[in-house]
């Protein structure tokens, strides 16, 4: 059992579990918890930490899946200090990043209509998960994100996907503007979230390939990156409402999308 | 200036920033910031802090709103320690609380179709701020907590509200059966979101009155909330999504209504 800060693994989870630049440079995060270690895929965990007290449970839930893994035992004090949460389950694992990038995303647009959904510098950690936990419920294909948009691997984000960041494709780029023209090249249609736009969002067709294009909390997206849009949509709002919430509005797209993918027919 | 922290107005400030029961008791809350001072009905708010080193741009910028209020500048150190912000603005106020009740709620329920939302002790803060939000601008009428939802008076929500706090009716009840029944009396039709359902939730007809009744972000409805409902409905989820953030659900929800009530023939 590790008993001490110094621990070499225990000092990799803690630097993995709050830089951002170290989660870059090792291609590897930490996830939390059983819910999230029993979705992760298991080639791509490294190493497990399992805190001393939560032992004997962990491994009677988890037994199968962590032999063959590499595990620690850690005391409590220990697994606290490596723990991004106030009230930690017991088991965190490092797992490795995956690569994706534009052609892997647009590899099966011969076959289907592709749903992406791009991000220009979202910065709320909780928002982002939730935008990917969404994308894949409403069936989307992937994300990208502007190189300024909040790590994807910060802790509190990966939370918030519930599992969706493992099985969703997504990349950043320094480049929204080219992407957007690689996937125009393909036939994807790009509409950009906008407030003042020349189309209600419910009064477009997404059952062709489609993109939409969200922009940061505060200042909305750039006019340059609005520009390479086909079209700005908005989504009406009643009262004094100024704006949505970053993750609602997303949220509101993506199921118009496939709201509209689902029929055949009109219904309401 | 108070310099001091044991000051009675700072000590009053700060037991409303971090104590519910303390809001309850007065009958007040704590707004931070310019904007949600800006929005703030003068006629509700019972005192301004402003901080000393913003002083001037306060006043520059919100001079004739302050005018006629009871104004407070504290040294900085003091108005850090009752902001409940990181970087604080520089501006809070006491507002009084408004009580609604479902009378007044139903007044209207003759002239038009109204929407309402249910939530069923809904825990996050941020969710329960965002769902106020979203509910503003898809045109809600009000929204109706169990006794055990979170305190829409916390600061982190009354922030996530963006100012629908101050212009949406709403109130806490401990039965919410028979907030139900009340409902359905008036002609209100009220659908529980739920995972196994009867029906999707963009196969019913939302524009005649509606209330949707969410539950716990963790457990869903209790069986015996759900069951007061007409009907339940269900939001189609891709991949391996299990479910969706409470506060996307809603707006999903939300928003489906509110797209059938703004269209009078049938698009896509």
């Amino acid at each position: 059992m590790i008993t001490s800060l110094q621990n070499k693994y225990v000092k990799e989870a803690a630097a993995l579990s709050s830089k951002r630049k170290e989660r870059d440079r090792q291609g590897l995060f930490v996830v939390e918890g059983g819910k999230m270690f029993g979705e992760a895929p298991a080639g791509r965990i490294k190493r497990v930490y399992i805190a001393k007290s939560a032992e004997t449970e962990i491994y009677e839930q988890y037994g199968s899946k962590l032999s063959g893994l590499s595990c620690e035992t850690v005391s409590d004090e220990v697994f606290a200090k490596i723990s991004d949460t106030v009230t930690p389950q017991g088991i965190l694992c490092l797992v490795r990043q995956q690569r994706y990038n534009i052609e892997e995303m647009l590899q099966d647009i011969e076959k289907k209509h592709v749903l992406f959904i791009l991000l220009e510098d979202i910065q709320d950690p909780g928002n982002l998960g939730t935008i990917f936990r969404t994308a894949e419920a409403a069936g989307a294909d992937g994300v990208i994100m502007s190189s300024r948009t909040a790590d994807i691997y910060n802790p509190k984000t990966i939370r918030s996907t519930m599992g969706a960041v493992y099985r969703l494709p997504f990349f950043y780029t320094e480049n929204l503007s080219s992407v957007i023209s690689r996937l125009q090249e393909s036939g994807v249609c790009v509409y950009a979230a906008h407030l003042r736009a020349e189309a209600d969002y419910d009064d477009c067709d997404y059952q062709k390939s489609t993109a939409f294009l969200i922009g940061n909390e505060s200042n909305g997206l750039r006019e340059e990156t609005a520009s390479c849009a086909e079209k700005r949509i908005s989504i009406p709002m009643e009262g004094r409402a100024e704006s949505l919430n970053a993750a609602v509005a997303s949220s509101v797209l993506m199921y118009e999308a496939y709201r509209q993918r689902r029929r055949c027919g009109n219904r309401f």
